[in-house]
């Protein structure tokens, strides 16, 4: 079981599964559900689906930690693009940096990026300072739940027309 | 220059750069700019950073891709965790197929999950089922905003106090 969006993840799912949904560790997790409301007879109940496996986390900081190396791709992409009117040499030393280490790991990357020379520091602060502008201010977050929404739901309708369609057809030849 | 938060970007980002970052791509992104401002002298103008290399789509919509393969990975999770206590045979059936198959495409998974046999299915249109009540309803869009904000601010001042730590180091030892 892998998923690529959370590479440290798959660490955690090498366990066996028997450990992983522990009937304790469901109970420990539904004992720290925040979303409570109020049932139709007043009493108050979590609403939340349990999800397990993400130990101390939760699902929602995984997502923002991949979407902080996403912001600093993001952040580079836009350097690179300020860069390449007015300044042709530090774009040229960017892109060569780029080239050789990867960003799979934004901090790692801008790490390195910040010890190479005291002129690639200078590009590792402004990538810094533009992936914080460009998560607080530019970032749509709005639009990414509502695009993430109907994704799903179009996702949803294809998979299931397609499976009809297929075997519809197989029983049309039988 | 690659990122795995994104897979299909990897192909894209292999065209030159002067390719990707030409100015006619630049004035075309600029032109579908969705976000004006008012500025103090009356005057409409965007003032959002130019992104270049998302084609037709945007950040937004690259970053929705992503987390929809990762809700259908916390379906999964969620399905298995449910399935433990009141079907133990369906259990050891899904741990089965999701060891056998990458969750690096949701979608790709659930339609393979679909055609395994009819008790299969059955597993799929669950998890097709959890995925969009997931993504709707139970998914903390709000906190992970804030959690994303705060990760990075983090993030930067870590970089920073570090570089700054290490550097100071040397000079004492100069």
């Amino acid at each position: 079981m892998e998923c690529y969006f959370l590479a440290p993840l798959r660490v955690k799912l090498a366990q066996p599964f028997s450990t992983a949904y522990s009937s304790s560790a469901y109970l420990q997790r539904r004992g720290s559900c925040v979303r409570w409301r109020s049932g139709s007879g007043g009493a108050a109940h979590c609403q939340k689906m349990f999800v397990p496996g993400f130990g101390e986390g939760s699902p929602e900081a995984k997502a923002a930690r991949s979407l902080q190396d996403f912001f600093t791709f993001v952040a580079v992409k836009i350097v690179l693009a300020q860069l390449e009117s007015y300044n042709p040499e530090a774009h040229a030393e960017l892109t060569e940096f780029v080239d050789r280490n990867s960003l799979n790991d934004g901090d790692k990357f801008c790490r390195a990026l910040m010890r190479e020379s005291p002129r690639h520091k200078g590009l590792a602060l402004r990538i810094l300072e533009v992936r914080s502008a460009y998560t607080k201010r530019d970032f749509e977050w709005d639009n990414l739940e509502k695009l993430a929404r109907k994704m799903v739901d179009e996702s949803n309708t294809r998979l299931m027309r397609e499976y009809v369609l297929e075997t519809s057809h197989l029983d049309n030849e039988d």
